[in-house]
């Protein structure tokens, strides 16, 4: 894949995620609209939703009908071009619901074996975050900003984030998660995607979650990678499946998160294997 | 006081809240600016926050010089009017070092007995909020949108805030809020001054927050009011000096809560002598 071919990637991605800001954002703040996925527990789902992955989807028929899709709403449709979209519409949909603007829409490019492409982007605010082998940056208004993670090396200096407490297992998994936030400076919940995309800028040192799918995170290694951070799994691990992941400023502070973790591995959801090329 | 004058405390109060934000904005997302307060423990201010405020107290200071002030970061300067005002400069300071939206300016006019005009200003996201006997609104961009709770009377139905779980006590007040989030069909940190302007947009349902100072609340309590809402302490008393506070959306839910948080009351902590009037 060229240079070139990898900007009209990311020109893409930037049109699909407006392509679903104009169905998603009439939605925002009108709570009418939500619905419930499932009627056990609570995972709201909007009509937004659906219509911003469908708006998408409609967008890569036309311009990419070889590639592949994943998407949080609407499932996998295999591609055959070796390609796959990885979409979340609305990643932090609990923010959407509850009228916080720190929900955005993810979309990444998956090659078969790591994503190349992604944007996070947050309409109401109006800043959008891309990243791809030709770097990272961030869109607001008609200001291009490169963005840079900083130099935090400690713990003790580190700022943590992750969407919610509750995300991790009782047991282990908690323990493993309170036991770096014991250690961190500062400890910020509610964060959603937005949480990635500050480490990027270089606001946050940390992010530390589990039970993520890989439309949470595809979209996002690549802005995190291309800022300098790492994004792994607990293990160490390759991370575009999801489960449970963590995304660093620099590598002395993965080290030093790691060692709090690896008491609480567990195993690492699978991709499509459709998804992945030899 | 009249209906006019009500009006103009609303037009100072945006003033006052829009000098602030061009003093505060340059600084968003610059942490090298960022100093520690207190040695001890980890309680960020920056020079942002210190220029914000003192940005309001000059225009205070010709524009009502006999009013008194009470400021997060400046303290208490007592008028002779019988007015103060209540400022806190940066609202969810760990938000903003953070580098995310969700802090806020907040400007709050008490008249002796009760706040009466409060103001919640977000220049990043471009949202201010405002309350005063005339009525609660939301501004953004030329739009002025009316602000009105939303009629959720089950806890099992409701969206609790709050800004962080570390800010409860561990015991009895951890626990009591714990009793309530248990209840709740979604609660969400990472909040701050937001959440109570969400509730008054009816966006969520219940905040329930506890060690907070006057000058985080006084601006939001006539915000909450106007739309409609119930603004106290866990004991159901004058929420106007901070300490353990609850916004709910309705009566309902406010007494559903509060039977959870009546085995955890501390004694609330008192404003200054002379700011209230006989």
């Amino acid at each position: 894949v060229t240079s070139a071919e990898r900007n009209e990637d990311v020109e893409l991605a930037l049109r699909l995620v407006d392509a679903a800001a104009q169905f998603i954002l009439p939605y925002f703040r009108c709570l009418e609209t939500v619905e419930n996925k499932l009627s056990a527990g609570f995972d709201p789902v909007t009509v937004a939703d659906k219509g911003g992955e469908q708006a998408i989807r409609t967008m890569l028929q036309t311009e990419r009908p070889d590639d592949g899709i994943l998407g949080e709403e609407l499932g996998y449709r295999p591609g055959t071009s070796g390609s796959t979209w990885v979409l979340d519409p609305i990643d932090g949909t609990r923010a959407f619901i509850s009228g916080l603007p720190t929900w955005g829409t993810l979309v990444g490019l998956y090659d078969g074996h790591r994503a190349r492409v992604g944007v996070m982007n947050q309409p109401f605010v109006g800043e959008r975050f891309v990243g791809s082998p030709e770097g990272a940056f961030c869109l607001r208004s008609s200001k291009k900003t490169p963005l840079r993670v900083r130099n935090v090396e400690t713990l003790e200096q580190a700022t943590l984030c992750a969407t919610d407490p509750a995300m991790f297992r009782p047991g282990p998994e908690a323990n493993a998660f309170r036991a770096v936030a014991e250690q961190c400076r500062l400890t910020r919940f509610g964060t959603d995607c937005y949480a990635y995309c500050l480490l990027a800028m270089g606001q946050v040192d940390l992010v530390i979650e589990a039970n993520v799918q890989a439309y949470d995170v595809q979209a996002l290694i690549p802005i995190v990678e291309a800022a300098g951070g790492i994004f792994t799994t607990w293990a160490g691990d390759d991370p575009h499946a999801g489960g449970q992941v963590i995304a660093a400023a620099n590598p002395r502070l993965h080290e030093l998160a790691l060692r709090h973790l690896n008491g609480a591995i567990q195993p690492a959801p699978k991709l499509p294997a459709a998804m992945r090329r030899p």
